[in-house]
């Protein structure tokens, strides 16, 4: 299974071809946009996604409604183009101030521009919307597995808001995408005095996978590891920063007889806490998967940044962007469907098959064989 | 550049491909044995590190002192071979109680072993001994580009050790391998501690990238990123569980406008902090790029964990296996190591060359490229 | 550089996504459409290639007429979507008697269908437009550096059509793009003749890179070699049963010293004779690299061919499909643009660079290293 | 599945790393030098082969005479590296007359090289032997499904061998491998004719797979269909100049309706005749692969060839290495083993399964599946 994305902000819009779901897998449109919906929502976005109403286009793959097995692709219109089309291939949309924190002043270098304009247009998060489709895919190819990725958002600035309840359910009722809708009054508060400043947020996520038997990853091979693959390609996504599995940096001071999560017998074999975060080995180890991921405060402040103009390199500030004052509640959802694509692919990996009914068999054989040893 | 190995614990030794180097570049294999002894290293580790002194054995790729652009294959001798060499392909070996924090369990589930033998033979960290020595190669050719990776550590257990001051060439003075040397006594004594308790110690590390252009990495696709496949990379380590980039998870509680580096004029473009670490976008800023990984304490334990036996599925606990007491030090060579081979892999993906001084005509050209605007 | 099509023959269009292109390459849309309609053209073929006039949309990745690093994603619309779009998703377009020549019968076992529409769907040769498409892309790269790939027919069925002269801009002077236009009537006659029978015609490509230096390519690993990857490239195009370099078959039968070039001193290192096709050791050798391709006859038969009924297990005929008589002259342009790619891809493997600029300061100061003993 | 090879000609030895077989696969180490056996053997080979007697040691991955899941790794030692300890790694060795036909002078401009010696060291066929290591573990892989492998000589210069009769098991009975050992007298006077005039001979071979499920490999994207990556395979075997399936070159001046092979009922799915080779739509068909590869005359011959002097730039003659009149015996064996790693590699993605056990009831659910269609 692999994918790629193509399109910018201003242009057409966004593209992608992903490759190996098996044939026989329901396709919903509606959960793919539902999913796109979220990314857009969140208390603390700016105008622009009110403008994006994000709606996937299918070009491929899926026919009345199933997997094919032929390539899916993608394509989510940027509604914007209409306002861009007449200038998107002209002079006029320079943009000469880099951002700190954009990959503007490193993409201007590495491609020769003279400006940032080609920059931001690729590596705005813009394009997480494409990767949010590909992986709402992937989540309905696991969910017949009942294998299931949640992500909550744990803190909003200096605000934690730890889990009042591991019902995944309510997620979406927390306008900041937590598990305490109680305190979004309290974060409603914060977010709109930062904007007030013409400042941004950061925030931590955290990602919970269940229903994943033991043994998807493998410790044979560097570039196998779950871990590995999981932590790669959350981190690529935009504004994160860290990425964390378990106890992750706050296990590091605990001694490893308080650490590590005892073997029991209790129907079946099971851990009576899970800090190693459900991985170990590199392997999936039969608990929930979770993983915490920084995310920075955007970068683009309504207030502007110190910065050098590249046409007459003379100190300078960032223009304004139209943009948010946190994503953070966008990251989680993003960060959700990476990881569901690393965890279908991994899966798909492991058990193989063209057809559903393929994976189906050889994913119940599999449990059938853990079953006397694992469950019990 | 690529690079597979092999090899399991006891096992006759350890092998690796590195494919990828350009012709012409110096190879040091006392270098590669410096960092070796590194692995082997630091204060608190286990009795086998005495056993195994390990040398390595150039089989392939590099003639008269230089590499010659073939394959490097590189053998590591398991020195504990000579005691196991009538036993390995023998029953006698079982391991039947899988160590919590291991891949032992999910390992015998994955592959269908009775017993975790196979498992630990692969899966122990061992095998990190081989990674040390490609990333030691790829060492020498990132060091022809004046670009130096450092590793030191930053905790032991609840101990924080902040560097004294940013001379990385005072690590290994310390036993630690941190950067103040003088509260080595202070960790002795609670790693001795703890070894007298029969328990563990985890750890923070951190790396150091310098000398890095800007470019390196890619925005343009969710797998080119620099940070996600960095992490990827470090996240495979065994013991890793959390990378952080820059201010990590400390920045998300940070305003935006705190956050971020401003671009100032200084003698070229600079910023007068690095909070991003080093990269924006998946791009090095020509920043350092700063690293911290989370180690877990070692989870195998001389008073032993809860665990089950495989054999009778009864309550049982882990065996004691010769081991650490912490290895916070060792995976802070790992890290750098592997880190090495990351920057060295992307950094021939951008300036490409089958020879040394093809790839140094190309990164001349890039930095006077990019001088008028980044050298200033 | 990598790429990876969608798209289904009767869906919506033809998806891919190609990345790599450095920045500032000029690409023009008309050459892609020029590309489009040779690969529609030539004599012989069916009504459906008058349906379409194939023409590529750039989604993404050029801007004002250049390359600016980014995923270039490119769609071409079937114009007989608008005769599809009420079916397609509809149940009416089974297709249960499996075309010998074709994918449909293993498809349908491989991916658990009852009938063969998903698999012609995507199996189809239509898929082959988009191939072109991007090879026309990696055209105008490679054409910076004088680097051209040419195609032509040298038989139709068992006409010969050997090359008149080696001007390569008279292919498509050519009805059936054989270098020798003279002959075309003779080949008319013979179509035509075909096509009343309701029969179908193979032949033979040959494809010529000029302008080449030596070196691209790598005898270091069985993955590397020129050689193997322009044969794998190739041998996936569909029809596509041999691919040979040089003398191919017909060299065996001749003694080594008959076979081999002597290598000469002429204005530089040259060959009097170029029997190994420019290929010596999995690189190119600096002279013109020369394949040949085998095309079967198209598998479509307006008289059927015998084969069973799905849906009963009877014996029966396969439906006439709309379809040629010969794609040899098609498959001569896909498979120029299929070569343009894995040139392109290795040749940007070898010379690095995220703009063309450094791409050719590379380039060039690899043809002045290697002038003294090679360009003389 | 993957591998990688290092290893140089006079070096210590050859080095492998083949990743993917699933544990619990019976590995006879006497099986893989059985094949190195047959690398060295056929009638023709030179001096050289009589030193090496090629005896591979497996390093890991391999346990009581399984497969455990891990990498495994296979040294064979250079037998030569006796002679040339003390002057590998010394002045002395310089090769300056590159050969025509091998990789030496492209080598030599690629890598920057004053004369050919690293060129040759790697570029030698030599490598093939570790080639043939690997793909004998993937033929132990692939006969616990009944799916073997066949090559065998169809000529030998001009001299044509047909298959007397299609039993395999006499194959090794020909002192050059064709299916006909009656006449190897009549080659042994042409080998020892030619062997006289200093000169060498080329040859067709043919491979042939049986008991292939049909439905491997795979028609939706150009670089997953079957025939393309066995050609990218065969095409990387040192002196390979061409490769066809079924008919292949000499069906392209047949009718369409000569050509395909008509599907019919009789106990099952079948075919009358195999034109197409045992692919269709870049997948098995379920028919016996049919492949011929073509082999050029061995470049290196007792009377010389014409070159230059590249340490004089003056006309030169290539100097005598000690080398062999044909290896089209020795081609077959290569082929046979680069095949079988394909294949293996194909199955294992389609079917999963991490033991052997899980890959078992995988496909015998996928034959179960297709019974009632295709097996009739």
């Amino acid at each position: 299974m692999r994918y790629l994305t193509a399109g910018e902000s201003h242009n057409k819009g966004l593209v992608a071809i992903l490759e190996g779901i098996p044939a026989g897998v329901s396709i919903d449109e509606n959960y793919i946009n539902f999913e796109l919906s979220l990314r857009q929502g969140g208390y603390g976005r700016g105008d622009r996604m009110k403008i994006e109403k994000d709606r996937v286009e299918i070009i491929s793959g899926v026919r009345m409604g199933y997997s094919i097995g032929s390539p899916i692709s993608l394509f989510i219109p940027n509604n914007d183009w209409q306002n861009y089309k007449d200038k998107y291939h002209q002079q006029g949309l320079e943009y000469y101030t880099p951002r700190p924190g954009h990959g503007d002043l490193p993409g201007v270098l590495k491609y020769n521009f003279t400006e940032c304009r080609n920059v931001l247009e690729r590596a705005s998060a813009r394009e997480t919307a494409v990767r949010v489709a590909v992986g709402s895919i992937c989540q309905q190819f696991l969910s017949i597995f009942n294998i299931k990725v949640y992500s909550y958002v744990l803190s909003i600035g200096p605000v934690k808001i730890p889990p009042k309840a591991d019902d995944y359910t309510k997620i979406y009722q927390s306008q900041f995408y937590t598990l305490d809708k109680d305190r979004d009054e309290e974060l409603i508060e914060l977010v709109d005095r930062v904007k007030r400043d013409g400042d941004s947020l950061g925030g931590v996520v955290e990602t919970v996978i269940e229903g994943l038997p033991p043994g998807l990853g493998n410790y044979i091979q560097h570039d196998l590891k779950l871990d590995g693959l999981l932590a790669g390609e959350i981190m690529a996504v935009p504004s994160v920063k860290g990425v964390e599995f378990g106890l992750g940096f706050s296990g590091t001071s605990l001694l490893g007889s308080q650490f590590h999560d005892p073997i029991v017998l209790k129907d079946g074999v099971k851990r009576l806490k899970n800090n190693a975060g459900g991985i170990e080995g590199g392997m999936s180890n039969g608990e929930k998967i979770v993983i915490r991921s920084a995310i920075k405060p955007i970068p683009t402040l309504l207030k502007g940044m110190d910065t050098i103009n590249l046409k007459n390199k003379e100190k300078s500030s960032t223009d304004y962007q139209r943009s948010d004052v946190t994503v953070v509640p966008a990251a989680s959802v993003v960060i959700k469907n990476v990881v569901a694509f690393v965890i279908a692919q991994q899966f798909h990996l492991k058990f193989g098959g063209d057809h559903l009914n393929d994976t189906l068999k050889s994913y119940n054989n599999y449990l059938k064989r853990i079953e006397e040893i694992f469950y019990g």
